[in-house]
């Protein structure tokens, strides 16, 4: 397959639509109709649904990976890294919230190979909070937890993100990423009262 | 339609169903199968596939309406009860983690008044939370923050545990629900370094 300006048209109309109404409940034919193209001229791009799925989400990965090594490459203490971490995965999500609300909640209708790729990403990816919080734990900058509970909770919490946000909504995206941001280093943070 | 223990057998089977594969990969031949029946005797308890989610997602909304106005009812502080609320939503979802989950993730597929009604319950319910945090916000128990976000992050958060949670699992579910108890009340609380 090539990456050429069709494919991408094609990619962006399929993630819209996955997003809107799921993958398995869009066809081809929607993509082709959103396109306002006929499905079958779709088949010269594209050589199955599963494909364009694959390609949008290992897309997403790397924007996700390649963002979040970044944020992580400072040198910080551990709650300034994790504020980091956060506004980096915000960033991702708000930048293209279709292609990254396929990658949160439609990976799991790939199959085979590409299913077990993306899940060792995903786990990966998830270590680098995982890692992250366990060290901020050992030099007691964050509170005593289970590093991968606490994973969990953040990023279920920032993937939600890519369900509601909209571009024309009451926050802008970097308000938003304030908020969480304050919200996720003080969950990780000793209250001493 | 009659509230009868094989009504009830056919909404446990489909929640599970739902929750494994989604709303829309999932037929009414699908359900009967599970139960080891055959798709025209389904029919004599269910007039439809919607009806079942229907039933499903009413119950979850007054399971967790009526978990957590019992959590808020105790006259205790913010802190305190935000605590009791995370502690019994959690508890909502780990004693039917199927059903809850379809709560969160299925609803959408719902038409018409029934997902209207849906709508203003999920949103009646998550005032809770904001109402809270905005009340603990006044008295200074909690940090400045926006309460929708506030909300929003904590359900996001929250909401998760119904896709990973596994009676199974490592954790148990008190012990999960002590972690993100924690978080949660944490990720409100004003730190003072």
């Amino acid at each position: 397959m090539l990456d050429t300006p069709r494919r991408r048209e094609i990619e962006d109309a399929a993630s819209a639509l996955f997003r809107e109404r799921g993958y398995v409940a869009t066809s081809v034919r929607d993509i082709a109709h959103a396109l306002d193209i006929r499905g079958p001229s779709l088949y010269a791009h594209v050589t199955s649904k599963e494909d364009v799925l694959w390609a949008i989400v290992d897309r997403a990965a790397s924007r996700f990976e390649r963002t979040a090594d970044r944020a992580l490459a400072a040198d910080a203490d551990p709650a300034d890294r994790l504020a980091a971490l956060v506004a980096a995965h915000i960033s991702v999500i708000t930048a293209d919230p279709g292609e990254a609300s396929v990658f949160v909640a439609e990976w799991r209708h790939l199959s085979g190979d590409r299913r077990q790729a993306i899940l060792e990403r995903r786990d990966a990816y998830e270590r680098r909070f995982r890692d992250l919080i366990a060290d901020g734990m050992a030099d007691g900058t964050f509170a005593l937890t289970d590093p991968a509970v606490a994973a969990t909770f953040l990023l279920s919490a920032l993937n939600g993100i890519a369900g509601w946000y909209r571009p024309e909504g009451r926050l802008a995206a970097d308000r938003i990423a304030d908020h969480f941001v304050d919200l996720a280093v003080r969950a990780l943070t000793e209250v001493h009262r």
